[in-house]
């Protein structure tokens, strides 16, 4: 049961709206790293197997930070040695410094990804390091994956706003974002780690790296649903000409302890948004909405995607 | 605590925002009628003040329906009649029938509103009548209405998808439209009840309106969040130069017993999304939010704004 049974699919007027938009799903790793309880990796692959059958054609599997500061993915190279992949499917892996993609390399990576920081505060919080410092510390890992021939993403935090800092200044996002591309990044995801963004913010940045060279097509926008903007700030970059969005099946992420947490978009919302509009994602709604609800069985609490409670709750 | 301090305010480059938008705000009507457990007319009454006093100029205070089919509102006399009417602050009531009018006569109300449905299935149950003779039913309210000197809304139910018809054509629906302008209606608000619209849906069903020489001006939007649409939904109808929204503060209404209750666009998000967006609405977030934790202690359940559980959760 879909938008398509319910509702009016309408493709935007004259908008300008991508045809197809490629889902950067994130749960598998972003979503579950901050799982208090350990997930058993025989569920996490049955959850990336199920989202790859759903139609999801990027899954971020997992990540090789070390299992001190995230445990649950402590299980990164027995997870990569189970997996079926999927002829078609991409599983990048995320990947914070050479003994980082020492690991993915010896696991059979073709996909990482690499995070920076927009602001001088989280880089030293998040990689304990300096806004200008960090791509030092990205240079050698880039530049080792590249040579190994893997395709390196880039994940850019605090793109609109931070904690500490409060607003952060386009030109200054840009100026990151140019560093990961001269670092070998095919793609730049521009992430509002703490939600706080609004549309037009949003507009207004994607206009400035339009400004200094760099199209939407190297962009995707990763937000949070914080305040409840995410949706509306992923409809304002497709608008921008934004084609690849990330997003958490079922909603996962953010704080596990909320009754209804609020971190990542929810994929079943995104593409509950996509389907009406007309652009294609290749994602089957009914398999995706049956996935997180079986993951939100096996984690004991409810999913916070709005589709997924009205379709599965 | 605002957008303002944690992101960066930035108006939309060139969309044609509205300057200011006009909150319709539904909660002590629409959020508190299926609440089960009967809230004091007592608390009713500083829920309005507080709303009042947190810049909100338009607050549904209550339903003359019968009490029979509405308990929660049962009240409607008393509250009225202890209501402290703020200066500069609009009080309507939803009126079903000419017995309902005549209560709101008595109340000395001067806003009412009148709801129909766009779609033959709903007005039967909803109604007990037909899409067609409705409006029949409405007459007599309006015209007794407009000859009190009162102001008429309209509200028109299912504008975009109906649960029982699937998909609503955009003709049906200003077809409708039209006979409550007919009726004297100065402004018609079209709900997205069973909240399956999408963006695209809305800006064909405000563009098929302008066709037919309604435009933005006399039209209101009321999604409903149960698909995670609403927000993005809003600001598609806010580009289509839409400057009159409901919500309902802290998100009130739906189903009361989900833990996480998807019914109403909450206010709170809405503002966040007008503050960032530089659009004026004359509320002041911080206390709107403190309102809303208010309001959901007295019900004993958390509200389903994101902002209300950010900045108060």
């Amino acid at each position: 049961m879909g938008v398509r049974e319910l509702g009016l699919p309408q493709r935007a007027a004259s908008e300008g709206l991508p045809a197809r938009v490629t889902i950067w799903e994130v749960g598998p790793r972003d979503g579950l790293q901050n799982e208090k309880s350990i997930v058993p990796v025989e569920v996490k692959l049955e959850f990336l197997d199920r989202l790859a059958a759903a139609g999801l054609t990027v899954l971020e599997a997992t990540s090789f930070v070390s299992p001190k500061w995230v445990p649950q993915l402590a299980d990164a190279e027995q997870l990569l040695d189970g997996l079926t992949r999927r002829p078609g499917v991409r599983y990048p892996v995320l990947v914070p410094n050479e003994r980082g993609l020492a690991r993915a390399l010896d696991a059979g990576c073709t996909d990482i990804a690499i995070f920076a920081s927009a602001t001088e505060t989280f880089a030293q919080r998040n990689l304990n390091s300096t806004l200008d410092k960090q791509f030092d510390m990205f240079t050698p890992v880039a530049a080792g994956a590249r040579q190994a021939g893997m395709d390196v993403r880039g994940y850019l935090s605090m793109c609109f706003g931070d904690p500490w800092e409060g607003p952060v200044g386009y030109e200054q996002v840009v100026t990151a974002g140019q560093r990961l591309f001269e670092l070998g990044c095919s793609q730049l995801s521009l992430g509002d780690t703490i939600g706080v963004a609004t549309a037009g913010q949003v507009e207004g940045l994607l206009a400035a790296f339009g400004a200094a060279g760099i199209g939407p097509e190297r962009l995707a926008v990763h937000f949070h649903d914080t305040y409840g903007q995410a949706l509306a700030n992923t409809l304002a970059a497709l608008r921008c000409g934004v084609s690849t969005v990330d997003s958490s099946a079922g909603g996962l992420g953010g704080c596990p302890y909320a009754e209804s947490a609020t971190g990542n978009l929810a994929t079943e919302d995104l593409v509950w948004l996509l389907d009406g509009l007309g652009v294609e994602t290749g994602v089957n709604l009914d398999e995706l909405v049956a996935t997180s609800a079986w993951m939100a069985e096996r984690l004991g609490r409810p999913s916070p995607s709005r589709v997924v409670n009205a379709l599965a709750g």
